[in-house]
This record gives structure tokens, C-alpha cells and sequence, in this order.
């Protein structure tokens, strides 16, 4: 029997054509396909398509992505596996908050895009697709990103890149898996399987900040957004290891008032090693003041795991727990990042 | 004649020791020198010392920016060249600064650090120290900064991660040498003379908020950033080629009505290649909405940039002009990044 694959498709550079006002989504899945046919054509599967939105990705909004999880719920019982195609610019932030909307999935569910439309020759959309489907009917169950031959743990992965095509890293753990021409080679350690049943969790408050620190920034320009009531959490993005600055201009303070009150939540601008609060004199300090540390979190897994678990629970120290262990393999056991 | 150098101290971890509380700044530049000993045995030259500050750079401010440019104008007739150690966390933000306050330097200014302290064993700082000061006293002209045996120019430095040692990255241009244990390897194209006199600007506006994009961000959590009259200009960091969200969430409109009073400039969450407003449909509609491209700089040289025009005007249009030409070498001539 072949796998049954259900591809959806939700715009983004992949399915874009010149409008003369700049490149903008518009082809469906069907189009797109079209082009990966030669790349397929010796692959046992079917495929059925849904083109549910069709959108650049700078447009995604949260509802797109309950939209994402009740189409894979309904249709989780009909078929072996799903790709999304979708735009790369939100693409980390979709497939991190699927992969905690996705509880315990057995099957594959594989996110790709591309940097170059489909149409246009040589477009990495040829192989990012076909690769997709083919890691799709191989049957590794959980919520991945596959781009330029890699297949990345959903909440692992991150842009770092606006043209080139290997746009995607996996931040701090080695791809799951790596496609060649001939196979697929697994890094065995990285698969997980569970026996939980499968369930979706669209649950979910997007009413969150993400305050960037730089040096000279005023306490003053932040206080009007800590005293918003109707912000449920912060994101904090500081320096390397992690850390606020009191000397000066105090944020400590600032950010210290507001983190008895919602999650404040640290991670930190560069891109890769993650938050360790525990090294540094301003970090401990930080920690002391109730912050919750991002560890080794992507930015986008941590934005999207504080909305999540905001649409469970407002309790900080509820959320601190869940900030410590690893709900779809995007933080690091504690004892090794912090 | 051994070449003069003047080596400034300000702090970081490579001066730090563990004070029981986390690492903490203490050590003073000279013991900093001591463990760079034999690496320096052979190179012929004479240093000086000045500790300006011991600070975490998690605490670095604009005043401390100045600080150091004032320093190196006060010293600059009496050396040939500068070493600056700096803490990692925020050296790509004064090092930025410092090459837009340090106009036309015919002198080496280096800035270096490390992410191991300099006691311990195997740490990075001998390397970082002993390269500094070889190409400090080798005299190529400009604002560097010297990491893992890389030398990169200033405003394109960039820190990537908190814990490897190859913490910077040459940002969408190539470094400007690498230096090996034998001799140091230029990249020839990369050097900038200048027969304008050097001079010190450190007229500067710090009060500017960088705004983050994500999906799900609302329109009226920003609202009271941008109607707060003490902030000058904003720095928005969307995603991947540049673009802002209109659909559902409006920041594009919110963010149109605030370009015409104060500078907006755009900026891209990803490391490498930068904004290109030019090329989608969302990039288009923010290019039209008075949004200023950061093209293919740097984070911090962007948030630098914009404190330091609007140091000098608070006009948009040549605040514009100024993104569109570079200053020191921190964005690409814009046939090519736009």
C-alpha cells in the first residue's frame, strides 16, 4: 500500500510568482508539485493537497497556526504523514508552536519552504519538497523542518539567513536526520517515539512582549509596557549568557517589579549556546529576580512555548516548571544547560 | 623604533574571577598581560596601560562609549596603535559606536575579549590578546575587532554564541585577516586608507526602542512605544528580507503614521544577508510606508548608527540619506544590497 501523504500549502516564497509590486504568494500546492515531479517519480506514495491559506509568511498570525493544527487533527486519522509548505520568514515560529499544539504525534509532520518561487529555475523549492515527502513517507514520527537537505526538530529550528539557501540551522543539537540523493541518514539518538495517545492543544495567549536590550536603553521607554495589564508575559532578549543591566540605567529593577506579577522570560540575541544564568554575577542576579531562563531555547521556541503555556495556566511558578523540562524536545535536560 | 600600543582596559570576562556569586570584572589589564607573556616574547613593542572601567559588559553604557573615544583622543598622537579589551556581550555594539565616533583613524584600534577568563587554563584571552596586539603594532588602519585568530572590521562584528570560542562572526563580508601563529593573512581588498584627518565625534542620541516583530503581536502593545515623545527613532527588527505584518494585526499602518515623525529603520531577526525591501510585496509596502532599509547591516551597528545620526539631526530625509552610504565600512554599496 502506498504512504498517504496530505501536503498543505500556505503561501510563502514557494508558491510565489512577480506580481511587478514585488514577489507575492499565489500559486497552489498543485503548481508546486508540478515542478517536483521528475524528483518523485520512482517514490511509492499518494498525495492529497489542501491549499488552506495562501499567504507570505510575514503575515501569519496565530489563528493561522490553530488553523494548521485543527486541519492535521481532522485529518490525522486518514493519512501516514503531512507537509506544510510554508513561507521561511515565520516558518521556525509556526513549526514551534505545532509542535507543542501537536501533542505526541506517530506520524511525520514536516514543515518546508523555499528560498527561490518554485517556477524560477533552479529554485531550492524542487528539493525542499521532495525531500520533505520523502522523510514524510519514511514514517519518523514528530514535528520537523526539512530545508537544504536537513531535517531539524521542529523547535530547534531558526533563520539565519535572508537569501542564502541553507537559511536553517538547528540551534544547539544536530540535525535529525540529513538527505542525500540515495537515503536518508538518521541520527538515531534524536528520534523519539511515545506511546502517549495523540491529541491537539490549541490553547494559547498571544499576548505577550519581546523587549530587545541594547545598550542606552531607557527604563522609562519600558515602564508603559510592563504596567500594560493586558500583556500576560515577557520575552527579555539580553547578551550572550544572559543577564540585565542595573548599572546606569536599571532594568534589573524594572524587569524585577514586573516578575511577580507575569512570566518574564530571558533568552538572549545570539543565536546559538543559549542562556546560563548561573555563570555570571549579572546573570544570578538576574535569576535571583525571579526571571525565568530560556536555557537552551530557540528565540521562537521560547516566544511561542510562553503563549502556549499562557493558554494554560497564569500561574509564574506553574510556568517556571514547565520553562525547566522539555515538552517537544526544545530545551536541553536541565543538568546540561543550566 | 618599537611601536607604541595603548592597551584599555574595561572589564569583561576575561578579567573576571569567580567571586562565589558568578563570574565578576576584576582584574586589572596588566595581570591580564601576564598570561600573554610568552605568546608576546619575539614582537617588538611597547605598551602602555590604562583600566578605564572593570565591568561586566552586560553593563556598558553610551557614557562608557564616550569614555573610550575620549581616551583614544586624548592618547592618539602618542601611540601607533590601541588594543581595547571588552567584555563579549555588548563589543559589538561599542565597537560599532566607536567607529562611527572615530573618524578616519590612520592608526589601528582594536577591540578584543574572551570567553574563557584570562586565569584560567586553556583560556581564549592569550590568543585574543597576543593577535590584538601583533596587528595593533603590524598598522593597518580602522576600528577592528580581533577574535579566534579572525580580525573583523567593526560594524560588521557580530556575537553569534555564549559559550564557543569562535564567538563573532564576520557579518556579510569577509574578515579583514586571520592571523596564524606564524603571520597574519590580509585580505588585501578589505583595507581602507584615508587621507582625511582623524577626528572624534561623540555626539550621540541614545534615546531610540528596538521593536521586535512576531507573529501575534499586538497592534496596541506598540501604541504607547511610538506616541512617547522622549524617543527619537526606532530600530524594527522584522523577519528574514524585510516586510512588516498588515493582515489581522496591523503594525504596518501603526508604524507608517510614526516613519513621518521620527526615523524608522528596518531591520531582519537573521544573522547573515540582511534586508532587501525591494523584493517582496510586504518589503515594498514597508519601503513606501517611509520605512528606512538597514540593508545588509548588523544589528548593532544599526541600533549605533541611528544614535549616532540622530546625535547630529533629527531630520529623517538625511538620516535616510546616511543609511544609504556608509560611514565605516558597516553597510555595502547599495547597487549591491538593495
Amino acid at each position: 500500500m502506498p504512504k498517504k501523504i496530505l501536503i498543505i500549502g500556505t503561501g510563502g516564497t514557494i508558491s510565489s510568482i512577480d506580481t511587478g509590486e514585488g514577489l507575492s504568494s499565489s500559486l497552489p500546492v498543485e503548481e508546486i508539485l508540478y515542478f517536483c515531479t521528475d524528483q518523485l517519480k520512482d517514490l511509492d506514495f499518494q498525495a492529497d493537497i489542501r491549499d488552506i491559506i495562501n499567504i507570505d509568511s510575514t503575515l501569519i498570525q496565530p489563528e493561522d497556526w490553530i488553523k494548521i493544527a485543527e486541519e492535521i487533527e481532522l485529518e490525522y486519522p486518514q493519512y501516514d504523514g503531512f507537509v506544510i509548505l510554508h513561507g521561511t520568514d515565520t516558518l521556525a515560529y509556526t513549526a514551534s508552536m505545532l509542535s507543542f499544539m501537536l501533542r505526541n504525534p506517530a506520524k511525520p509532520i514536516v514543515f518546508t519552504g523555499s528560498m527561490i518561487p518554485a517556477p524560477i529555475e533552479h529554485s531550492d523549492a524542487i528539493n525542499n519538497v521532495a525531500d520533505s515527502i520523502r522523510f514524510a513517507v519514511d514514517g519518523c514520527p514528530g514535528v520537523f523542518v526539512a530545508f537544504n537537505h536537513k531535517v531539524i526538530r521542529a523547535p530547534r529550528a531558526s533563520k539565519i539567513a535572508s537569501e542564502d539557501i541553507d537559511a536553517f540551522a538547528s540551534v544547539n543539537e544536530p540535525p535529525v536526520a540529513l538527505i542525500t540523493s540515495r537515503d536518508i541518514k538518521y541520527n538515531k539518538k534524536m528520534i523519539k517515539t511515545t506511546d502517549m495517545p495523540f491529541s491537539v492543544d490549541t490553547l494559547m495567549d498571544n499576548n505577550v512582549f519581546v523587549l530587545k536590550i541594547f545598550p542606552g536603553l531607557e527604563p522609562s521607554f519600558v515602564e508603559p509596557i510592563i504596567a500594560n495589564k493586558n500583556i500576560s508575559g515577557i520575552v527579555v532578549e539580553s547578551y550572550g549568557a544572559g543577564g540585565l543591566p542595573y548599572r546606569g540605567r536599571n532594568l534589573l529593577d524594572v524587569l524585577a517589579n514586573v516578575a511577580h506579577k507575569i512570566p518574564v522570560v530571558l533568552t538572549s540575541q545570539v543565536v546559538y549556546d543559549g542562556v546560563n544564568l548561573k555563570t555570571y554575577e549579572v546573570g544570578l542576579r538576574a535569576h535571583n529576580a525571579g526571571v525565568i531562563s530560556a536555557r537552551d531555547m530557540t528565540k521562537e521556541a521560547t516566544i511561542t512555548k510562553l503563549m502556549w503555556l499562557l493558554g494554560h495556566t497564569r500561574d509564574i511558578e506553574r510556568i517556571r516548571k514547565f520553562f525547566e523540562i522539555s515538552l517537544a524536545g526544545e530545551v536541553s535536560p536541565a543538568e546540561k544547560a543550566t
